[in-house]
């Protein structure tokens, strides 16, 4: 079992010098025994925390290592952009090379641009909208997370203004009557309509898009001219390389991207469609490493990986064996558990657990005891597969949660 | 002279995939002839463009390149990370020994925490002093720019709503009265006095802060329990160590930090003093690339080489020797210039220009000369010297200049 000594020394140096010890979503703090809240080393799917503890990945960054923890192709083309300079007073060549490369792949896309944060590119989607309509108000589901900007914060969070969410009605994810009421509730202020790839909000189970609900969301924006804005950020590139919503058959005016866009390197990028191409171009809209190189070589590399590799299906292929694998040992164990969303993006909660009132106790326990035996996957957060997940580490990984269920059942019996 | 034919052919590509061919600060559509819009290559403080041509760079990417582009020991900091890897679900070691580096280094910081723009710091901040005070005003500089954040934004900019600037009253830097004066419309309101290291406005004359405006601005802070806000984003590491307002004797109670904290590697920090930990503890802000540790890796060594070199000091000598030299040329030429602010980041006005009102017709003939014959310098923003600025490079900068200014009176006449 994991000893994690260093990670205690550091973590209290940490809470010397930042606020809480950490902040954000990598802190450790909510996390049970056994999560170490520093990593020191990762090859693949494997990553090391300080101690020199070794962990199967299932949470890739929080999505952001899609090929795997410092994958070839992509650290030599970033090594070789590298070697010739990153952040200049102008934008390299790669830039036009990777807005070609995004443009050609998704369909919706006449146009793209880059920044650094996946709320970077939310935000400017939304500008880019209220730019184009003229109009202000934007329909989001409740409780979906679209980054931490004071836009998208909760009503009343610390810090934060009642003015900071202005012109915003909430609708129900897969509920096509409560964006009709909503947009009704908008009346001719309608902006835009913003959804996320899927449900994948904290303490409940995920959801695909409803196929009626995403056509109804885009003969809505038809029909009275706002902006379907598609938040992929999260799933982007990880689904579909066209965009989560191309299996539906439902495209979006804008699309906003991050995470796994890079494998790892700091980009977001915003993709529109020509109709918003003036919209897009009237926004002030900048940071000063948004047009560095490095991180769009590596990008390139990623999503051309994708494109030529059988990364896609091999993730799904992967996270199907764990579902299916896990789902298998719930049972055996007689341990209540639902297993939803997208295999290569799972969300795992157990019965007799809530989520949503932060009760979430098994979840706990199980991914604790998951991280001392070396497999780290979070307790209350979907889970990430990468495509350097091999099928071996399935087999390990499941000899691991197999120890976790049974301590599960031991402590809160079965359900 | 240079020529300027696949930076052309770029153009035409990014106009297909990119608004306005190029967006941001780093679009060179309102530059002049002779400025590409590609970088391909930078080493020390020089730069090459798409078609090879070279430059000396007085950019410095806006700011991030401090010590010279691939910076030896910066570059060998970040390899070595790299070489254990980057970005995780949690952080790695890295934050600890760079949060604690910052800390000493700033006077009244007792905390810090880390993003990857400008913008998010100066948000982070803004948010921590509201939690703090429990007010919502804050008072800022007319003019003064703080990052493309909605709240930062003008009023009436597109794709902005009026609700996005609520709760902000202007001043004039340097005016304490005028501070006042918001602070009195304020009321009990007042959550944070934002100011920045120096005014830096664009299109005109750069001014250093006021020693009376300074202190009064701390004074009115502590009768008033608001909190005071550095905005150091663009000063910040290459005047002082310790914060661009240490020589002035006066600590802020937040400092915000990015651009040549890691010379060029994207980075920013909030650093605090010890009353607003608890405040900046219960903001939720956070990034997928945060965390990430070849950046601190990169800033670590950025600052170490600030203090244990003469960097800063040689950034003033060789910023002296173009001030004095661009002034000897100008008054030679009987061109009448302003030269204003740090000799590090001056800001040249023509005399006849009117860069309040866009007309900068003088500037952008002598910076296009200038461009053309190899010296990057901007004709409306100001400039930066770094480290790897030698004496050399400023005698053959000047040898360029002096043909520049011989244009601007050969085509205005003299002043």
């Amino acid at each position: 079992m994991n000893t994690y000594l260093k990670d205690q020394a550091l973590r209290e140096r940490a809470r010397r010098v930042i606020p809480g010890g950490m902040y954000g979503h990598q802190s450790a703090a909510r996390l049970p025994e056994g999560f170490p809240q520093f990593f020191t080393r990762g090859e693949g799917s494997h990553v090391w925390d300080a101690d020199g503890n070794e962990y199967i990945d299932f949470m890739c960054a929080y999505g952001p290592i899609v090929l795997g923890h410092r994958h070839a192709a992509v650290e030599q083309a970033a090594a070789e952009q590298r070697a010739r300079g990153d952040c200049f007073s102008a934008p390299t060549d790669r830039i036009v090379e990777l807005a070609e490369l995004l443009t050609d792949l998704t369909p919706h896309a006449g146009w793209t641009l880059f920044a650094k944060n996946g709320t970077d590119a939310t935000v400017y989607a939304l500008a880019v909208a209220r730019a184009h309509t003229g109009r202000r108000v934007v329909l989001r589901a409740g409780g979906a997370y679209h980054g931490w900007a004071p836009v998208w914060q909760a009503e009343g969070r610390p810090g934060m203004t009642a003015e900071d969410t202005a012109h915003q009605f909430s609708y129900v994810y897969n509920d096509f009557e409560s964006v009709r009421a909503a947009a009704e509730q908008a009346g001719d202020d309608l902006a835009a309509i913003l959804v996320s790839a899927f449900k994948h909000d904290v303490g409940c189970d995920q959801e695909l898009p409803d196929p009626g609900f995403a056509k109804g969301v885009r003969e809505l924006c038809d029909a009275t001219g706002a902006v379907l804005i598609l938040d992929d950020v999260r799933a982007g590139f990880r689904l579909h390389l066209g965009g989560s919503w191309a299996t539906l058959g439902i495209e979006p005016d804008i699309s906003a991207y991050s995470k796994a866009i890079a494998n790892g390197y700091a980009l977001a990028a915003v993709a529109g469609s020509d109709r918003l191409r003036d919209a897009a171009a009237s926004i002030f809209a900048t940071g000063s490493f948004w047009f560095a190189g490095v991180a769009m070589a590596a990008s390139i590399a990623t999503l051309t990986t994708l494109q030529t590799s059988d990364a896609l299906p091999h993730m799904e292929r992967v996270g199907a064996l764990l579902r299916d694998g896990l789902c298998e040992q719930a049972r055996s164990h007689g341990v209540g558990i639902s297993y939803t969303g997208p295999v290569q993006m799972p969300y795992l909660i157990f019965e007799g657990d809530e989520p949503a009132r932060f009760k979430i106790r098994r979840a706990k326990l199980f991914a604790g005891e998951a991280a001392k035996r070396g497999v780290y996957l979070h307790p209350s957060h979907n889970w990430f597969l990468c495509a350097a997940h091999s099928e071996d580490d399935i087999v390990r990984a499941l000899e691991v949660t197999d120890v976790a269920f049974a301590k599960v059942r031991a402590s809160f019996g079965g359900s």
